[in-house]
């Protein structure tokens, strides 16, 4: 080991759960565990009586340690809140997708600077709260200045960045969305591609059909991104298939699915990422993740966190919102919302901490990772590492 | 103003809820406001443009200021988890009071030093969780000893305590529970009421029926104990109108409830006490928070912090699961978990932020108290206030 490589032993994890076999369900759970990280990686995992030596040592006082949390879907490049919306939508106002307008009004007005404090504050929150890797999506730009601008900013700060300038068809293009998917897989692409990894399609009544999505997969596609769809959420409708079809990472919310959906997922590699916190904050029917799963499909959970539908950013909230409203077990959930995540993003190195995984991690104030269910809505991150090094708590 | 006393201004307050109107549902909410502390005691509140001078200053930077929770159900002395009976509950086995037994086992076991440190956690997470106020219950001693002990402990930490020997007749009292509700309004009551505000039984199937309950509550009452009841949680019955009948501060639970019993609440000073969190963690149905409410019954929302049926201690939480699940608004529910707990633990001093009242508060990272229910599951305390003086966050 060379003499600037430190290596860091990890004493008295109550409960270690490192997923390491990523392919299947099992939590892979190791009680009165340790773990060495060196150059920011997982070096070692396993019973603490049978630990090796290392440089540092880390007590952590009989508490769990989890993956970090991989939150594949969010949208935190925007300005303005609707919180009265959503007070108003408790007291019987039905969600729209409409309302995605007014956040657009006010991040086209919004600086630079206002954009990236406000999404500097919720990703903080995020890795608070114990999630280390964030996808983040456009889409409250709907120009291509602003499409571009959101996606550069959302680069500065996490890992995963998703062109959604087909989230919905902004104010100046009505009764013209053959125009704007013209311009959302023409110049705005252009535009967008260099900082995207991934493109997605808000593909729902009211917001984009089967044919304009195709025609935006298939662009997006051949400019070199990976896909992603939000597909299903407030209807039956082409998302899912075409999601398949595509070969997307993800099809996302999956609330509503017929039997051919539920095959095409389970008879492909697109993840079924489900967001509980968006049912709960439209008060709107959940997903049937058992039917999922039960059918074969791989399930991701993630927040969706955006100002309109669905304002948590909070993956304990979800896992406890899956177990109790979408009878996932607390170790399907805790699966979903870390090797799932990361298997929606088409990423290996993160969400689990097998041997060479990235060393992000959460320790718990608590001796399971049973009781992000069992204890809900209880801030129950101690500390989050990443990298190998403690960064937040 | 004597030369000891300190007068503190906050400032830069975005949002303040007073509820100094407690009498109704009125949210009594200040944008731009001000609050003068002098002490311990809330001596001003207002629009920050008009604020008086004061000896100190402390600038709240556009966050909003609500009442500290008051929570007003809760049993905190106990050692143990259940983790495993939660996952199992939720893949499938039902919610039986029968699990109380275990939790009964590992207390009586436990040192006072185990207990006094599992409360000390509990009550600190709800500090830094906003809750100021914490009313605990005893309940896992069942024996004249083990429940004496845990009001003393109780006592030490707690600002209302309430002995629950009623909580379920225990393992060694089977078949004679008649002998057991003699000990309980007996000899147990005698030494239990010296450290009591509270008597509380849990009156329900498989607990303690109508005549058990009266007698134990009669005796509670001679001994000069205040009353409150487990009513109508499992099931109907005839808690909810014992309550009333006896005058009692409060019935917790009422999840099931006939029209007889919304009457009977709507025409009394008992006070309905929610627990949202046991439904959500026992999947039962919701208690109908609408038709109390729109009856004229008054409503409260607490915890029920517990290893069994509930382990949640986030006030938060409960408030959004109450607007959602419950369809309560979120002024209905924030009022409920401050004001509405102060009055089912007969308090008019906390829960609310008029002139006089005890200056406990909570400052949000959020610029409205609306975002409790917006934001599900974000940890949004930034910091608590009790008796004017920072002590969380
Ligand atoms: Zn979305
Ligand atoms: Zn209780």
């Amino acid at each position: 080991m060379g003499s600037s490589v430190t290596s860091t032993l990890l004493t008295g994890i109550a409960e270690l759960t490192t997923h390491a076999d990523s392919g299947g369900l099992a939590d892979s759970t190791v009680a009165d565990a340790a773990m060495v990280v060196v150059d920011g990686r997982v070096a070692w995992t396993g019973p603490g009586a049978g630990a090796p030596d290392a440089d540092e040592r880390v007590e952590l006082g009989g508490r769990a340690v989890i993956p970090g949390f991989v939150d594949s879907h969010a949208h935190l490049v925007f300005a303005g809140d609707r919180a009265q919306e959503f007070a108003a939508r408790m007291t019987g106002a039905p969600y729209s997708a409409g309302g995605i307008r007014t956040t657009v009004a006010a991040t086209r007005g919004a600086s630079d600077d206002v954009l990236r404090s406000n999404l500097r504050r919720l990703v903080g929150e995020m890795l608070r709260q114990g999630t280390t890797t964030v996808e983040c999506k456009s889409g409250y730009g709907l120009t291509v200045e602003d499409e571009a601008r959101a996606l550069r900013l959302a680069r500065e700060q996490v890992e995963a960045v998703t062109y959604l300038g087909a989230h919905v068809v902004p104010a100046e293009y009505k009764d013209r969305a053959g125009e704007y998917v013209d311009l959302v897989k023409g110049p705005m692409l252009d535009a967008c591609a260099p900082y995207a990894d991934f493109a997605d399609v808000f593909c729902e009544r009211g917001a984009f059909d089967e044919e304009q999505t195709r025609e935006i997969l298939t662009a997006a596609r051949a400019k070199g991104l990976d896909l992603r769809l939000h597909a299903n959420q407030l209807g039956n409708g082409p998302g899912v298939q075409l999601a398949v079809e595509f070969g997307a990472a993800s099809a996302d919310h999956c609330t509503f699915l017929d039997d051919k959906d539920i095959d095409a997922l389970a008879g492909s590699q697109t993840i079924a990422t489900l967001l509980p916190g968006v049912e709960f904050s439209t008060r709107s029917p959940y997903p049937d993740a058992r039917r999922l799963l039960d059918a074969g499909a791989t399930v991701a959970i993630a927040t969706d966190c955006n100002p309109g539908s669905c304002y948590t950013n909070s993956m304990p909230f979800c896992i406890a919102v899956a177990v109790r409203d979408m009878h996932m077990s607390p170790a399907e959930a805790l699966w979903a919302a870390t090797v799932g995540g990361a298997k929606a993003l088409r990423r290996d190195d993160v969400g689990h901490l097998g041997v060479g995984a990235r060393a992000d991690f959460a320790v718990l104030d608590a001796p399971s990772y049973l009781h992000l269910a069992y204890r809900p809505g209880v801030p129950l991150v101690h500390r989050v590492w990443k990298n190998g090094t403690p960064v937040a708590g």
